[in-house]
């Protein structure tokens, strides 16, 4: 059943149908591209590299990390590859299987959970990546004989000063980035991913996430992260094919040459004590972040683009941006140009029973080699950063992302396991 | 600082861009009632009853219980007078406080946290409601010095079977419910009220929703809830303005005289365990709900408004309609006509740390009288109805919600402290 199909019957949510420019009866008869004016259609599944990354980073986010629960190989694969054909189906706007939702026999469970029924693309992307659990448990064992094709830049990350992470919220062997324009076709595909696993992965954990903190488009504007600061105005952008390819992209000589076209993908998910923070004057907050709260110039500029000048001192003598500030820590000129294309959420996990909202950002960032790029760029941040007397760093991920799905032949990690 | 006049600054998030047809550095400039077609129109917060309860549901939801940590009365007094200000403010799409986010000196707090900026009202609803605990504290303490308007409609809900509730995740003395179409500004709300309020009340819990279930109005189309089935199809509707008269509003002959013009919310977090209903059959399915899948329509009828007809009986002999049959056990032909306005949304609050998605519905219901509305209803249902092996109530709230604002004189409780 084409979930497009069914809305005449079944109806869009008033985003759905809003936003794509549809009332009533219409039907969506086409999947192209999605584009800010039509949140509604579908982002192509195929491709040199997987959609997700710098597809213009959509609204909401459902991200899951699951671990494998068998230790047959062929189990796993045979697993990814109807994950594949689910996805693919999944983000053009159809049912999870050909079945589907409602049309199996009465005897059946459904090969689609139903509560996307109606609902057109809405921009879905969904991202795999390879924790590096799946090559090696923490127990050393190789279970699946990939132990020799782990990269050398899936390193484990270090202990980063101040780091409080929870180990049952971190790691995985496989993750999942569902991103989509709504968040019931994100948590839709996410929970048919897990249905399809049954008995062969667990949920390790997962996150929802809304309001993208990282444009990663030229033509997005940036979105705030629940300081209330400008979130990505630096981020890589799509349109930066130069430097994705030098900071993105995984290549064949890198030194696993099944991750050619793929990304290292890290994930934070990082506590913000906002109570304190909004009892924060705005001059420092502004200090802190080094640019100022309404515009998102540098505090050295006055427009948001404007390139940060650390050189330049104030009339006190001392820098316009202060030395522990966030921009100029993360900044790339203080990181040997080390650069990431972020693609963040904003979380509030209801409160955490002490009186506070549980709120914060879910940082995801891509790139080529973790060691050369998060890494450094944590280490200084997690040293330095005025920022961390505001946050806390709660879990953590890291994941190798492969390249795109060539076509229906073709399957996720087929590369890995070939 | 009117956060529309931000827009061109600062840019709209993708989706309030988009779905109110506006690109770049276009203003909104007007504030209207929020339509299905724009979705970034405000609702008007003055009127006769609370918005937000006969509103078409928005499509998010951060709900917010407070505990009252002062006994001083004024304190509270003017805590709901500044709240009903910000309150006013925020729906109109402005900032929290007159100097907002980034107007302020540099050396005070902003009086708006900031992460709104630039976005548009989103059709932002707050409606507050007053907990037992508030009149009367579980010790017995009138704090407040309104034992006596405890309205009788107000009394505690009874344990019901298979009833799970967590404490921590319970009652409250105040609840906050945000509804918008986006769930930044929706977040943005409940965090400046927790803001406003510090020194006063505390988050007891929160909870945000997404892909609203219940349709309240005949305009819109009706969402799934994540058994994937239609949820809300035969609710109470704004349309119905006679059904809500009998139904929906406390009248001043009811026992409660400030109560007028308001009505009653009962919350209940309802965990699916829906690994376990996705390995469920489509019959059986659609057995248990009473209802099929596709259409939504009744096992007695063919099209999702059909009236559904308890006593056809099937060739077998037995009724189309299961006797324990979900939407036949909440029908209002099965209790005595009462009926509820339900306003509830889906929810994924990540994972459970047993493999499984924490997920589930976060039911809202409004009615004139508990008594003979919810408990009632939920009470055959806790015994009978087949969906209790699929569910568990988790959580359990109970407010007062009175009439509506009814200029910049009124505030938020003034009926019930005058």
């Amino acid at each position: 059943m084409d979930r497009r199909k069914m809305i005449g019957l079944a109806g869009a949510g008033a985003f759905g149908a809003a936003a794509a420019g549809v009332v009533g009866s219409q039907l969506f008869d086409r999947a192209e591209p999605a584009r800010a004016s039509d949140p509604g259609a579908a982002v192509p599944f195929y491709g040199t590299h997987q959609a997700g990354i710098v597809t213009p980073a959509q609204d909401r986010l459902h991200f899951v990390a699951f671990d494998v629960i068998t230790d047959k190989r062929d189990e796993l694969i045979a697993l990814l590859q109807k994950w594949t054909a689910a996805a693919a189906r999944m983000t053009a706007g159809k049912d999870a299987g050909s079945i589907g939702a409602v049309n199996g026999v009465a005897e059946a469970a459904p090969d689609d959970t139903g509560e996307a029924l109606g609902l057109p693309p809405s921009g879905l992307t969904l991202t795999i990546g390879f924790g590096p659990t799946l090559f090696r448990t923490a127990e050393g064992k190789d279970r699946f004989g990939i132990a020799g094709k782990r990269p050398d830049a899936l390193a484990d990350l270090p202990k980063f000063a101040k780091d409080a992470l929870k180990p049952e919220i971190s790691g995985g062997d496989i993750c999942v980035q569902a991103c989509a324009h709504d968040p019931q076709v994100a948590v839709h595909a996410v929970r048919n991913l897990a249905r399809i696993g049954f008995g062969v992965v667990s949920v390790r954990w997962s996150q929802l996430g809304f309001g993208r903190t990282s444009s990663t488009s030229r033509n997005q504007q940036t979105a705030r992260n629940l300081f209330g600061f400008k979130d990505g105005t630096a981020n890589l952008k799509a349109e930066d094919t130069a430097l994705l390819d030098e900071h993105l992209w995984a290549r064949a000589g890198d030194g696993a040459d099944w991750m050619a076209g793929g990304s290292y993908m890290v994930t934070r998910k990082i506590r913000m004590v906002i109570e304190t923070w909004d009892r924060t004057s705005l001059g420092e907050q502004e200090a802190i972040i080094g640019r100022n709260k309404g515009e998102g110039a540098p505090l050295s500029g006055a427009k948001e683009f404007d390139e940060p000048v650390f050189s330049t001192n104030g009339s006190d003598g001392r820098p316009l941006i202060p030395a522990n500030s966030h921009v100029r820590l993360a900044h790339p000129e203080m990181n040997d140009g080390a650069r990431l294309l972020r693609r963040g959420y904003n979380f509030v996990d209801g409160s955490d029973g002490l009186g506070r909202l549980d709120a914060g950002l879910f940082f995801i960032a891509y790139q080529r080699d973790p060691r050369k790029q998060f890494v450094p760029i944590q280490t200084r941040l997690s040293r330095q950063d005025a920022l961390n007397e505001y946050i806390r760093h709660v879990s953590s991920g890291l994941f190798a992302c492969p390249a795109g799905i060539s076509g229906t032949e073709d399957y996720w990690g087929r590369a890995l396991f070939a």
